[in-house]
């Protein structure tokens, strides 16, 4: 089930003429779970029981027992706006459609709910002549020029892709916003980061200022979260602590 | 061959961490000739010549032979920059990258020629933690919520169709850069780095890898010039050095 905000998809159908492949139907199925299409109806001999469909469909399976085989004169019935997917535009009469206005363009009829067919042909031979001339769309996918046969999964999930991106229903996933460091947290670290570089004569005693603000600016010069802070704090602590430990063992123990 | 204005497509590579499927494979290839990508490199028992991907490669058989098969270890050999690809984000530390700011992040990497690799984890498990923490960057798909299990054939698409579409569109502000420390030199510093942790105990024998992975993000997740990479790297050899000379002197003398 679509939410009230990509309720459209409810009306947005992916039709298949003549499909040969069951590896294809598999990946198509998996195409719209992914993008959160659930409508499909296609026209070939294949059967959506077919093993290797279903291997391919990994736990989608529920919806490609849904998909709908029709005969061929029936695939469009009820459709009421066609986009046909073809890298060959045989008129030149404007309605090929640009692939980035894709959502502009079956925005409105989507939301008046009316239904919408992409319609994809057959992986070897395409949409005939005959099957464009029912499409008031036309969309060639703009791949690189010398290799343009698309697989028709995967051109399938292109399309779906950019409908779920376009339309603004990609945004399901939450990037993180670490809180950040302070500046005075960082000082911190930095005081003891030049007692370990002074300690262990990183630093030059008689002029330690030259390396020492290069180096303090590389901190200085970045964000850094709160957690990356306290984890440098503490493996600067702990270093110059065993550090220090180990030179007053040593200056402990007489010589011999 | 990719055009001048591509060519930054030449240093971005497919990496595919031990993938186990050959139409997967097939499909990867055929994805990539579609969106002008010509490098990949996996781990893995595939074989390029598996008849299986060759025959889902349709068309694309000479780039899919091109493919190279290293060990697992040397996965990200000579890498730059990595983005991790996972639905998992283990670590809230600003690191996860919105697909819809994969170019413009790249972009600069990518046009001063800094190996970029996209790297994918096997079909069923996905990228591990240990993994994970060599990504500056880990993007995960904004797939429809409830089914977010993404085929690897078809998440490798998703990606390349992003960078294909969006560095048609995104106008970078060109800003005076130092030249960038390469991948290679990060690394030999971040070893040094590890074993004057473990020497200090800073790391604990026992689990080094649960602390050693946060921090070695760290560093992989921030460009680093030249200079800063080799005052980063003169610092830590030297305390080493240092501590490692002071530990071995307290040794050499014979306690009372």
């Amino acid at each position: 089930m679509n939410t009230a905000a990509d309720s459209w998809k409810n009306e947005c159908w992916v039709v298949l003429d003549r499909i040969e492949g069951p590896v294809n139907l598999g990946f198509i199925s998996r195409a719209m779970a992914n993008t959160g299409f659930a409508n499909l109806r296609y026209s070939g001999e294949l059967d959506t029981e077919d093993e290797e469909a279903r291997r391919f469909a990994v736990h989608s399976q529920d919806l490609l027992k849904s998909f709908k085989q029709v005969s061929r004169k029936n695939l469009l019935d009820g459709m009421d706006v066609v986009v046909g997917l073809s890298p060959r535009q045989p008129w030149s009469d404007g309605h090929d459609l640009p692939l980035d206005k894709l959502w502009v363009t079956l925005k409105s009829a989507l939301e008046r709910k009316q239904r919408v067919a992409l319609l994809f042909g057959n992986e070897a031979h395409g949409l005939d002549n005959a099957t464009l001339a029912h499409c008031r769309y036309r969309l060639a996918l703009p791949t690189v020029a010398r290799y343009r046969s698309m697989n028709l999964a995967q051109a399938v999930l292109v399309v779906l892709w950019e409908l779920h991106r376009q339309s603004g229903t990609a945004q399901g996933v939450e990037t993180s916003q670490p809180s950040l460091a302070g500046g005075a947290q960082r000082e911190q670290m930095l005081l003891k980061l030049r007692h370990l570089l002074e300690t262990t004569g990183y630093l030059d005693h008689q002029n330690p200022e030259e390396i020492w603000q290069e180096m303090a600016l590389i901190f200085r010069s970045r964000d850094w979260s709160q957690r990356e802070m306290t984890l440098l704090t503490g493996m600067v602590n702990k270093v110059l602590k065993q550090h220090l430990a180990c030179c007053k063992e040593m200056q402990q123990v007489p010589r011999q």
